[in-house]
């Protein structure tokens, strides 16, 4: 199964021991190369038991200056707290940020392989692992990231005699499980699934590299060299344009905001007793969300003034302040804004059972990113595809993912700003920034129309609430999460 | 296992027809703008049979200009002679140029799909065909191709009706073949490897369709709209740069030019006695080589005046002239720029049993291409992979690829080059270009040298032809050549 990867061939030992030190030389200097390009690495270790990923990695790493990498080491089986989100979630969270190199023993290969081998995984499941690991992969490839996947390869007999070996030591018997020998009596099927997991994700943009494990010395060159040409490859690609991707979503058709009616309107007693019938049915829910471990996002985009703060008050009202998180999203701090841009994001994902309220969303990139220059324009073109695939991990691991736009028209937000203005307590509401927005406007609804398009897919489609009369989208607001979480408690 | 792919929801008939004649507009409309922007693209359906891929076919085009697309049918079966070329070639030949539309009904799915159902195609060799396919695919895409690929889907009692239907008239039972009946038969065995293989062909650049071809003029409908949509992006990605991709092939070290010595002679005698007793053995092996129907490619790159096309009459001299041709290869002329820079080379290649003779070659991308000017940096830099992955295609195939620089020295072109002036009958063979080219020298020998090294593999290694003294040259070319050709006919 590993015969179709690339596998140099083993020089003799004096020559390994040359060509290691001038690898090593040359890793440390790209390691300054990649800094200044400003270029996140990722190294990931895969392989057999007792292969000698850990000895491997501590050669690589040797001459590296340790300020700017930081080593994981991740168990195969995630913790409890980790298995309450979604898959992709406790690998995303861990990459490193710009002109830094995360380096990984072990990675999302060992928990899928795993759980395909001890039958906790179906191949349906294992299929959809795979597109999240490839949509992913891509995702950061094409972000900057460098990408660089080692498989560490030893033969059966091999990997036994180290087994047996280690078991005979005292100092080393604790690093051998019987998950190890596992393996190794089920050398062949492991082979078969493992060679099936390389060839599924063996994408150009982070290819596989199989490495030859048997001798130690001879395993870190292979290493070193093929990560000094991937990490020179990259400095090159750094500042090259990405695709943007077709859209592989079904998409639900959304009407231009203008043409919205924004007359909808509540009167003062039909809103109390909606508001209040609503509420009460929302604070069961809740606890039937947190019984049946439902996860739950709620995001709020629109305009300035157009009422989300009021709204998301009237939904926090009726939650458990236990199981609910509201999340105000700012412009990214320079630690967010040096990894992926959807990275902040994974950080704040609620586990199962819990409500998270976005107060603004991963959406700025399409909205107040593009307008104001702050990403290029490859960046946000490609990011409507970036988001639908975001979403679809959010909602394959069986969270409610539910999208409002709260819409006003141009005048009651000249109105609200002059309120504010003129009113002591409401100053802080109002900022210059928000009327040069406003200067904005026909940009922002051209992006925003394109944005609501784009991304209106089926399974994570936006809520327009008609928001000129607060309390019409206050109430329209409630009644679609109580739908949406009745849904997902009954299924 | 088709259920991971975008399925639109079904409108109502009336919706159908006024949405369809707007497509229809749209690609008419985006036919220019795909001519203007000078983007080729393919839009390839696979399916069932009796799926009504031809006459979803005929709406789709209903308003293009047909003067800018041309609609190819291929059969599931090669033809003999296609067979006889690697397995990529009878489809990469196919490809439209730049601004024009390629149909196609059926493609390279067929072909394995239908290997892999008759047992014709092993795993090992489906999952090369796999890896050729995205390595192909991601080619094109990277070159500018839009891709566009539909899968024609219809139920197993759908199909068996509309079979039994065809059948039952005398005007259409010739569309109706036992195979056709295999596939209904076998509906559920089908749709597995089906499914598997939109899985495993389903790239981020390229990715699949499902359309649901139970109702026509739906369908048409679902190919239209995906069509401009995909037609969009492609004209919005025009000019982005693809990325160069990390090198997956296991290399040779290759010594730099300036470091050969180019001091090695042979006498008079010794030249002679050698090349009777080497073309004497070359003619034999012709024989051998046609009756084991082996495919060769002998790559000629050298300095000009380096001695290159007497040494290819060298080696003609001891061949059948029915069993070969030379290929000079000058500038690309429009039609072959407008296309893959492969593409000129693929429609060159020698069926199995026949040999070709490149005199210049694909290497033309990284040397002069790049020293000219004629390819952008991003091109000629993700050309080295290109290359790789081409003779990796033609090596899979059977094919042996022998390629040889021939060397000589500056001082060496310097008196071959005057000698060439001095000399009437030799004054056609040096024009003001190659006196320029040689002011470039030092440049060329940078590119030649990072030539050598990124495209030395161990399946389709550089031979260096020291070539000083032709002779010395003439006879290491010609042993090169008998030793490839005794191996490959003994193995």
């Amino acid at each position: 199964m590993l015969r179709d990867f690339a596998r140099p061939t083993k020089p003799p030992r004096a020559e390994i021991r040359q060509r290691t030190a001038a690898e090593q030389a040359k890793l440390a200097a790209n390691q300054i190369a990649i800094k200044e390009a400003k270029v996140p690495v990722m190294v990931i270790f895969e392989g057999w038991g007792a292969a000698g990923k850990g000895s491997l990695l501590a050669r690589v790493i040797k001459d590296m200056d340790p300020r700017f990498f930081k080593v994981h080491t991740l168990d195969a089986k995630p913790t409890a707290e980790e298995r309450r989100h979604p898959f992709l979630y406790r690998y995303l969270t861990k990459i490193p940020e710009e002109g830094q190199f995360g380096f990984f023993d072990t990675f999302w290969k060992e928990e899928v392989t795993t759980g395909l081998l001890s039958g906790s995984l179906d191949q349906a499941d294992y299929d959809k692992r795979i597109d999240s690991i490839n949509r992913a992969e891509r995702q950061l490839v094409d972000n900057g990231y460098l990408v660089m996947k080692f498989f560490c390869h030893i033969g059966k007999k091999e990997q036994r005699s180290r087994l047996d070996n280690l078991k005979a030591s005292k100092d080393t018997r604790w690093r051998v499980d019987s998950d190890d020998y596992w393996e190794n009596d089920h050398y062949d099927e492991c082979l078969d699934v493992y060679g099936r997991y390389l060839r599924d994700t063996n994408r150009s943009g982070a290819p596989w590299y199989v490495i030859d494990c048997k001798d130690r010395t001879w395993a870190a060159l292979q290493v070193l060299e093929f990560l000094n040409k991937g990490i020179e490859t990259a400095i090159q690609n750094h500042g090259l344009a990405a695709h943007i991707r077709q859209n592989v979503f079904p998409l639900r058709k959304t009407p231009p905001l203008a043409s919205i009616d924004l007359d909808k309107s509540l009167d003062d007693e039909g809103y109390h007793r909606e508001l209040k019938e609503l509420q009460a049915r929302l604070h069961k829910l809740h606890n039937a969300v947190y019984r049946r471990r439902v996860p739950v996002v709620i995001a709020y985009e629109g305009w300035d003034a157009a009422g989300k703060g009021g709204n998301i008050k009237r939904i926090t009202a009726a939650l458990d302040p236990r199981g609910y998180e509201v999340h105000p999203i700012a412009s990214p701090e320079p630690h967010e804004k040096a990894r992926l841009f959807l990275w902040r994001f994974w950080n704040r994902l609620p586990k199962s059972g819990h409500i998270a309220i976005f107060d603004r969303t991963w959406y700025g990139r399409v909205m107040v990113e593009r307008i104001e220059g702050f990403c290029s324009q490859n960046d946000w073109q490609r990011a409507y595809n970036e988001i639908n695939e975001f979403e679809k991990e959010l909602v394959d691991a069986g969270t409610v993912v539910i999208k409002f736009w709260v819409q006003i028209d141009s005048e009651t937000q000249l109105k609200r700003f002059t309120d504010r203005q003129n009113t002591p307590e409401k100053q802080w509401k109002i900022t210059e920034e928000d009327w040069r927005n406003r200067d904005k406007w026909d940009l922002y609804e051209q992006a925003i129309d394109e944005m609501l398009q784009r991304t209106n897919t089926t399974f994570a489609p936006w809520h327009v609430l008609e928001s000129n009369d607060k309390h019409y989208a206050r109430i329209k607001a409630l009644r679609i999460v109580v739908e949406a979480l009745e849904e997902a408690c009954e299924a």
